[in-house]
């Protein structure tokens, strides 16, 4: 393998999608993690961070500092920092020459000014707002294999633009009535010790939260405006399932015509048909989060409500996975234009 | 306590509702528990079915044959028996002069052809549908007091409705443009052994079950009706979450004309001022299920959402007390005129 | 109630333990909480920590300097500080001529060199060290009603101290073989942000922790000291389990002797006859933690393996009640003359 | 890969060590998936019992019966059957040409007479008991190598036999006082409905089972024997941890003489040192369960408690792979020639 291997480095290695992002290239046919980067656990070994990661052999921790020097011989890095520090420091990677595929939120909007709507802070590089690729490959596959900055979605909008969007491309819902009620496992919120976040408080404590004004929203409504070809509003709640992986969406759609349930099936069949990481399952079918646990799987079903004309797509994804670091390894694969399964085929952990 | 003791039966002991009842009772100031019944533990003592029962005193579970006659000294029976199964006891039991408490849906729908309809079968005694009140007390107090026979409401619905049913009431909401997205705990599909339930299948294994037609839904529109004056038709999808008890349900409303968050905030205070087991809290709060474990209480908390149009009610409740056991009690007090908070001060046990 | 209740104050009640004592002191018949404290939400209502104290009514917390004052006036304090802290405000609380049921560890070692010893620091104030009973009620009831300090016992030895101590005092074992596996809900790590407690972190994440020199040792040898006649020594592991309350401790013992069961049975039973929270069960039965949550019940369990001459002792409580809050308002009862199990007979939350 | 894939038979997918074969098997490089069986759901595709399986192809489950004729081609056949189940296949399996691996506890017991007194049947192929090899590579690799029976080790003594079997070996340890005081998920109890395995019932429910008697006691005792050149009696107890995956052993143990804690850790640095699969961390770490989730890693780790003369020894698996499917594909490897981690690379998935 070293022969042929690709270096890549992984700026943020210590939070829960830089660990990810170790699993899945540490295991990558065609890679090898040249450099991992952790203020927090600088000099240190990553598996002071993280003990299940010993087979994935010495990787020590650096500074970010370190890393600069690094990216030289990185073709690809990726950037698993917080939101507001990805920019800081990706503007330097490009110039040094190396793509990026950035996990946090910073390059996903396309306006500077809806950036510095949501996330409360003006842009430091709007200039690559237009430049970046927001990297949902069943969508943008062919700007992705070509993009210097990739921009990796965000977990809850994985899930939704998958299940939803192509309905919306089709002209089948109405863009301007779509509820989305969604449910995150405690591993989206990250490692940071929170209060709220132990698992004394969460345990049998389902709650909703950030009921309006989540900023994946933003993101979201970019995008299905971009399937529907026209303005794309949606009421979006997130809620927290006292579990640890797991994403699962639950899609309001109202028909704008009388619905044709094997139209609505065909135009979800039709678009996935050939993904490898998409599957549609028959009607009526009840997808749950650990069918997807572990892998890059995001799974489908379409529900006609015929009492109330509403319909529902529930969309579940592992959000460490499919909703970041899986993804972002798929966007790789794009980039390199390499088999876009490769490193990406473990099946899932289930029970 | 024995003089002025009131002895009640308890039919279907060993199940999750049936345990729930014995607990509160049992330490239920003017109340004794005369007989307990379980087929599945007939002659064993209820610690046999539930050892956290201990220190309830010695009751043994009895067949249904020797409840029967029991009923005589009984001014009050709860039957926590099985659906389609309550409604061949529930007659009889009248019949000997006790009124009746049924956890089971028999009789929560007024309109026989209705329940037919929802539950596959047709409606063994017809004539007592009228007769029966629904027995949320916040609803129907008045009738509660005088009825000889309660039908205590389902756990999603009296989540639902105590959260919705005021603001149809004052007609702010579009009644044909309901959403209600509803999360239960595992302990509301009862103790029955099913490999659906195991813990190994639902931990991180968050999922949606009966996306349509779950049954629910048949005395949810039946009482949003009565509040509304008119039909209203509900979209309603429940989830299984990884944990025991409780209920979240998000509520999305279309207001009818433009929202004044202060007078749909004061509709819910004014509604439920007074109210012991019903909390309002201020708008865009974040209830928790955890917050009401144990406990017979009901949160609340409105969102508006200025960017969709939408509001938003979220609506919490342990789906053993308040979604069934408690309420039951709850009930028991308005019908024999005690105090309506009597053997129901419990705090919720956090964490 | 107002015109004979006790009023009490509650230092510390942002705490998880400090909150459990609200729990049960808001549903205590013969008491009022004068006053809570808490520093980090001082002037804020409890709810604001807690929002599942609701129904408990009005209490805002203050902050230390403020509870000083308040003293003069409550019988009793409850001191749910952490252990170094708790004896920084004793002697002065005593002095006020309060009584002091102390919950941190500051004062269960008898000899100040034993608690510089485990606890790192010198003891501030050793000479209560001698003055401070050991609140085990089934253990040293006289003397607690007695006293004008009470130390609270610590959790884990709680359980131990109930399940083995008698068998030691009676010359069954062997002081010097004892080997106690104990288990552990989150709960009993307290509500402080740390990330190993985190909830993606514990689940599915059962570990044993502190292998050598868990500090409930010291007081665990000094109380089976009292039981033997002699010293003894036990070889203790502490695990986390992934739940949040309950405490599971296997005890093994070699026997002095050849063993006859309804001997070593008779022991247990008998000195546990009448006493309230203490329930032996017969031998070979599996108590497990969900029988006691919320309680304040200890449940006791006799094996013997005939193969190997071991013997088991299962023993299991809430570690917030009968570990922790409730253990203090039992020790209260017994210091202020009432009813044993005054406002402490609710019964176990399962499921 | 078809063309030198090897075909391999799968009896019993869809119980959880079937379906975690199936996981692991249809990944193996050089492996390929004849044919599953599975009663129960005979003549329907694999994803019907396990859609997390859906990428592992079109399995359909087969009747032991169709099973019988395929056996012809396949080399090896995995039998992950109930116990007492295998034994009536396997002496077929065997004459038809087969090497078979058994994941059941039906050969592991080298004595007919050991067999019947712990399994309470009389073994219907006692002859066999002497050719089957058990399954432990790091015990017995080359003996597994050329065994035509494989009987692969029980979940509790892999880890077991990995934590103290070298030290025992080493006569380090006093062989009649051995304490293991073992803890499990879930999943070990298998995917049968049973009450007692329901989320509900087991969430905030620790506690122990078989306190004595377990069953795996005997195969563990038969090899500790083997390691320690005499007869060995272990005082075993094992518990039910309300997690899916994951076992935790805490093994008590005597030192014979003076502890010299270097030769300890020596000892098991030693014996491990170029095993793929063991890793033996310094002394006093602290493994949880989840660090190894998914993978075939075993964790070891010592503790010398010097205050009470004890040495402690904490082992974790995931009980799934090393503990069942993942060691029988290591066996696999050992049998075939191949390279013994193929197949087994994944890294464990954390959080």
């Amino acid at each position: 393998m070293a022969e042929t291997a690709t270096p890549v480095g992984i700026l943020g290695a210590s939070g829960y999608t830089g660990g990810e992002l170790v699993r899945l290239l540490a295991r990558h046919p065609r890679v090898i993690i040249d450099h991992v980067t952790s203020e927090r656990y600088a000099g240190q070994p990553l598996t002071a961070a993280y003990p299940h990661l010993r087979a994935a052999g010495t990787l020590v921790c650096r500074p970010m500092a370190a890393a600069a020097a690094a990216a030289g011989r990185c073709p690809v890095v990726f950037c698993a920092l917080p939101h507001l520090t990805s920019m800081k420091v990706i503007p330097d990677l490009l110039a040094a020459g190396c793509r990026v595929i950035d996990l946090s939120a910073d390059y996903r909007l396309r306006e500077a000014q809806n950036f510095a709507t949501w996330y409360g802070k003006p842009h430091s590089s709007p200039d690559l707002l237009q430049e970046a690729v927001y990297g949902l490959p069943e969508r943008h596959r062919g700007r992705i294999a070509a993009a210097r900055l990739v921009a990796n979605p965000g977990c809850y909008p994985t899930s939704v633009l998958l299940g939803i969007g192509p309905l919306l491309e089709a002209g089948l819902a109405d863009p301007d009535l779509i509820v989305i009620d969604a449910k995150s496992g405690a591993s989206g919120a990250g490692r940071a010790a929170q209060q709220g976040m132990l698992l004394s408080e969460l345990h049998e404590g389902f709650k909703a939260y950030k009921v309006t004004g989540h900023r994946h929203i933003a993101e979201m409504e970019q995008e299905l405006a971009g399937y529907a070809g026209r303005p794309v509003t949606i009421r979006f709640t997130p809620h927290l399932v006292p579990q640890v992986r797991g994403i699962l969406s639950t899609c309001y759609l109202r028909p704008r015509q009388e619905v044709d349930l094997a139209r609505w099936q065909g135009v979800l069949e039709e678009r996935y048909a050939g993904e490898p990481f998409v599957t549609v399952l028959p009607p009526e079918s009840l997808p749950a989060t650990n069918e997807v646990r572990g892998s890059n799987g995001c799974v489908l079903a379409l529900h006609q409500d015929v009492r109330t004309g509403w319909m529902v797509v529930l969309a579940v994804i592992d959000n460490l996975v499919k909703g970041a670091a899986g993804q972002a390894v798929q966007n790789l694969n794009l980039m390199m234009g390499w088999p876009e399964t490769a490193g990406l085929d473990q099946l899932p952990l289930f029970p």
